[in-house]
C-alpha cells in the first residue's frame, strides 16, 4: 500500500480577509505551475480567521476595523495599505483598499468547504471580490452570486448557507490551526512536515515543493504491518 | 513549531454497515485505554461505504442484500453472520443480524461529520442501533433520535440533514480513502504513515500506538523554514 507515486501533500491556510494570502496565493501558483512535478501535489485550502470575533452583519470600510482593532493610527494604516497595494501591483493584483470592508469572513469560509473541486476557483473569486471589487463577503446574496461566477448550482449554495454546512469543516480546519500554533497567514505546510509562513517569493514556494516531492520520497509510503478481519466492498 | 508533544494520529475509516468496523472499533478502545501515552493519541473517525451504490431509501434484511451484492447462497451468508455474531460477543457484542436492516449509511456519515467532540458516542450509538436495535440508519426520524441520544440538539441535527451537511466530508473521507488504496475495513492509518487493516486483536493496536508515538517523536516536528510577510492576528 503506498501513497499513489508518492504525492506530496500542502495545506494553505488562509482568510479572506488577508492581502498578503490574495498575494501569496498568486506566487504559490505561479511557483506550482513552474514546478516539474506539480502533477504530483495536492493541496487543500484551509480556512482561518483573523478576526474571528467580528460580529455577523457588522460591515464597515477597512481602514476602521484595523485602527479599531489594531489601535494605529489612520495614518500608519494608510501607509501600511499603500505599501501592500504596491507590493501586490507587482503581484499583477489591483488592490484597492479605499473600497475593501471588513466583515466577518465565516460563511465565505463555510463557502469555501462547499465548493469542492472548485475551491481553488471561488477562493481565487472570493479574493477578488473582497479586495478587488469592494463587495461585502458575508452578504448572502453577494456570496450566492460569487459562488455562481465560480461555476457553482446557485439554489445548493443558498440552501447550504442558510443551514449550516460546512460550519463543522471550517471549525475543523481553525481548531487545526491552533494545535499547529499558527498566528499568521497564509501559512503553508508540507506533508504535515515542514511549514512556510507568509507570502513568500515564488523561489522559496519552489524550493518548498522540491522539498515535500523529496521527502514523500522517502517517508510516502504507507506500511501495512498486518491485515485482519475486515468488510470488503 | 512543532505539534504539541508529538501528537500521534490515527484515522479510522469505518462503515456503520461493518459489523467488523463495530468489533475493530472495540478492540482499538481497549488499546487505547490501556495504552500509556493515550492522551497523546489524536483519532479521527472516517466515512467509508461499503455499498454507496444503495438507493436512498432502499431498506432490506441484510441477509438479502449479501446475497444480492455477494452472489453468496443464503447458508453461506447464514454460517458467516453465525462467525461474525460469536466473535463479537466474546467482544461483549450482541450482533443480531436476523434484524440488521441494510441501508445506504451516506445519512448517518453526513450526522456523524456534525458530531463534533460527540462523533465518537454518536458512532457508538449508530453501531448499536444497527447491529442490536435494527434501527433502520437512514431514516431521518431515527437517525435525529439517535443523535439526540448522544446529546446532539435534534432541530440543529434535522436543520443539517435536511439540508446539506457533512456531504462534502463525507465525500472527502471517501476520496481519500481511494487514494490511499483502501478496499476494506475498519483500516486504521497512524501519522498517515503506517496502516493496519481489520479488526485486529487488541495486542496489534497497542503497538500500532506505540509505533505511532515513536514515529511521532522522531518526525513530528514542524519546521519552520522561512517566515514572509503575513498577517496577523
Amino acid at each position: 500500500m503506498s501513497f499513489p507515486e508518492n504525492t506530496a501533500t500542502i495545506e494553505i491556510w488562509s482568510d479572506i480577509a488577508c492581502p498578503w494570502c490574495y498575494i501569496g496565493k498568486r506566487r504559490f501558483a505561479e511557483a506550482l505551475a513552474e514546478f516539474e512535478h506539480r502533477d504530483r501535489v495536492s493541496v487543500t485550502w484551509r480556512s482561518y480567521q483573523l478576526a474571528p470575533d467580528t460580529p455577523a452583519g457588522l460591515r464597515r470600510p477597512e481602514i476602521d476595523a484595523l485602527v479599531e482593532m489594531k489601535g494605529m493610527p489612520v495614518e500608519q494604516v494608510r501607509q501600511m495599505f499603500a505599501h501592500v497595494a504596491n507590493v501586490a501591483a507587482q503581484d499583477g493584483l489591483e488592490i484597492d483598499f479605499t473600497t475593501v470592508i471588513a466583515a466577518n469572513t465565516f460563511d465565505a469560509h463555510r463557502l469555501l468547504h462547499l465548493a469542492g473541486e472548485r475551491r481553488n476557483e471561488l477562493l481565487e473569486a472570493l479574493f477578488r471580490a473582497h479586495f478587488v471589487e469592494g463587495e461585502v463577503v458575508d452578504d448572502r446574496d453577494t456570496l450566492v452570486r460569487i459562488a455562481a461566477s465560480a461555476g457553482l448550482d446557485s439554489d445548493e449554495v443558498r440552501v447550504g448557507l442558510d443551514g449550516d454546512a460546512g460550519a463543522d469543516a471550517v471549525r475543523a480546519d481553525l481548531l487545526e490551526a491552533r494545535m499547529l500554533g499558527v498566528t499568521g497567514v497564509p501559512f503553508f505546510v508540507a506533508n504535515r512536515a515542514v511549514a512556510v509562513s507568509g507570502a513568500q517569493p515564488k523561489d522559496v514556494f519552489l524550493a518548498l515543493l522540491q522539498r515535500a516531492i523529496d521527502d514523500a520520497a522517502e517517508t510516502g509510503t504507507v506500511t501495512d504491518v498486518a491485515d485482519g478481519d475486515s468488510c470488503a466492498v
